[in-house]
């Protein structure tokens, strides 16, 4: 084999779906040496970045803690340790990630009912409503922040009459999350799930999660093993939460420093600061980009103020300028998924990249090249 | 809540069963800011670490690359997309390990026959042979370095009897990967899983596996979906090994850049360099610990040279000794695992913790304290 040289990547800007910019601070954590993983330390460590877990999540949830893989191993965790063969869910679907937690509620072995919106709109709270009235689920699974379409949901009514129907709420929280706000125990979700290379700075590859009590009660009453050894909650809990940490697979260390890092910079800013923050980089954007003849995929009250999904003018080259912002500028937007490939753009405004300097370097850099 | 402090842990010697010490070099790439997980850098990165994880596990298996999380992952990665319900599997147990994959291989339906060896002993292949004659199983799984118990098990004359049955050949290579010799061609092995932060000495968080043509077939013969999302290959491979990279998950950026520099060193050393360190410096700490009045665990024909596994000298508080050598010296050793636990230590000489000085100073720690 030829060798393989030294690393030297580009000094990238990062302003697509994720990952964001990472603070120095979390680089600098990252790098230091490491602890065993039953080390008492890291045992500290683990318990430092649960209480923060809870903090960001709005949650006093005992069972919160990070699943040691990426996001959509998060979503997995929650589906799989609630949902047993046999059962039915409620799944709803407005985007790529709605449909990917049907695929697994269905490796599950659940029947899916599906509650579905065009791409770029919400779910109406009354078609879930219609969807309970002729199933008996024992969940029902939204996305809050649609990545691929730039799409807030709004959860609290559908929350009431889910519980009003006796099933469990799961959210994906996964670009929200340390950008939006997120109540999980004042919304009523009992599980829920992100990731780490969002709004919340740190590198990729964890998924901070929670469950509720009501989740709780449902795990210890199953009838089937969870299908999944490396995800069954009532092995990893004994892990993250046991009076006597019980080893269960090696966690990864370096990045619980880097995520341990990244929490304190959410904390220090604080949660209101931070929406507010994401919230004023949003509009400082949004402004730019009409004034380029952008228009926003999703309707205004609706919009992600993290993520926004944008419909490149007519007549312009979308792949080939998103090609020069990225090799000319070092600058990385993002393209469509899926069915909106090759036709919106995601522009990324996440935890270390909701800076005003983003906005105008991106904003610049598309009057050179438009 | 109270608020968290400046990451402050204590600069440890590593010498457990995992994690190792992590070369600075390492920790310098992993602190590199990060690029896009579908960036055409970060690309080029994935194909050369797919080519120096072919180098390491001695193959030219195409599907050849690194599961997103830890080697328990990995370990359940091969398991579900080659087992599916109503399959027979051989399950070879000599510790904890191979009840791991036992429990995993249930979960996936399968109907499993063990084969069982006392822990602190190889399987023998007369015993799997028999196994062989009483059922029809698609595959044999056997761990070539027991982490739990410290036994080195060859693989060779298994392998011939596995195929002659027509089953594939499945190996955990957790701890001896990168430290011991591992020939994944030559062995006739169908799979195989290993983690990182053993004798690559990366950090902890990724398992690199391989497929073999014939494990190719059975997947593309499969008549279910592999019961997880995250770890299906058919998914997987086209985000690794695709014409075009199709987004699967977020690929966690900063542990890849570790691992790519793991790779690098361990290159550059050179494999068969690489083994005989490992094997020239446990000779060391055999001989040392000896004098001290430990003994080794597993025949001598049988041991492994990264993870020592030896009984305490009677009327020595294996535990307190263990607080003393961690808390005065910094010095990390593992303690038993299940049924051993409190009885032996598990002492890791594994990649960047295998060195002479390793060996010295955990030696001179123990004359101190026993």
């Amino acid at each position: 084999m030829s060798t393989v040289g030294e690393l030297n990547t580009s000094n990238r800007i990062l302003m697509g779906p994720g990952p964001s910019d990472v603070h120095p601070r979390v680089l600098k954590a990252m790098a230091t040496p490491l602890v065993g993983h039953l080390d008492p330390e890291f045992v500290t460590i683990m318990d430092e970045i649960k209480t923060m877990v809870q903090a960001t999540f709005q949650t006093q949830n005992h069972l919160t803690f990070v699943v040691s893989a990426p996001g959509s191993a998060g979503m997995e965790t929650c589906l799989v340790n609630l949902l047993e063969p046999g059962d039915e869910a409620v799944i709803c679907i407005h985007g790529v990630f709605g449909g990917r937690m049907t695929d697994i509620a269905e490796r599950c072995g659940a029947t899916v009912t599906k509650v579905e919106a065009p791409w770029g709109e919400p779910i109406d709270p009354q078609q879930v409503k219609e969807a309970l009235a002729k199933t008996k689920p024992k969940l029902v699974a939204i996305v809050h922040a649609e990545t691929s379409t730039g799409v807030l949901q709004p959860l609290e009514e559908i929350s009431e009459m889910v519980h009003e129907a006796g099933a469990l709420l799961v959210v994906d929280a996964v670009t929200s999350y340390c950008g939006a706000d997120l109540r999980v125990d004042e919304w009523g979700i009992d599980a829920i799930y992100s990731g780490t290379q969002k709004c919340l700075s740190a590198p990729p590859g964890l998924s901070p999660v929670s469950f509720s009590d009501r989740a709780l009660a449902v795990l210890d009453n199953r009838k089937t093993k969870v299908q999944s050894w490396f995800l069954d909650l009532s092995l990893v809990k004994n892990y993250w939460a046991g009076a006597k940490r019980a080893y269960h697979h090696t966690a990864p260390v370096s990045a619980m420093y880097a995520l341990r890092e990244a929490y304190r910079l959410v904390l220090e800013e604080g949660l209101e600061n931070r929406f507010a923050r994401h919230k004023r980089n949003h509009e400082l954007l949004k402004k730019g980009l009409e004034s380029l003849g952008f228009e926003f995929l999703v309707d205004e009250a609706y919009r992600l103020p993290m993520l926004n999904a944008v419909k490149v003018p007519a007549g312009v080259d979308e792949g080939a300028i998103r090609k020069r912002l990225l090799e000319e500028y070092n600058i990385e937007v993002g393209g469509g998924l899926g069915k909106f490939a090759g036709k919106i753009w995601r522009v990324g405004l996440m935890g270390e990249s909701s800076t005003p300097n983003h906005v105008n370097v991106l904003l610049s850099a598309l009057r050179d090249l438009m």
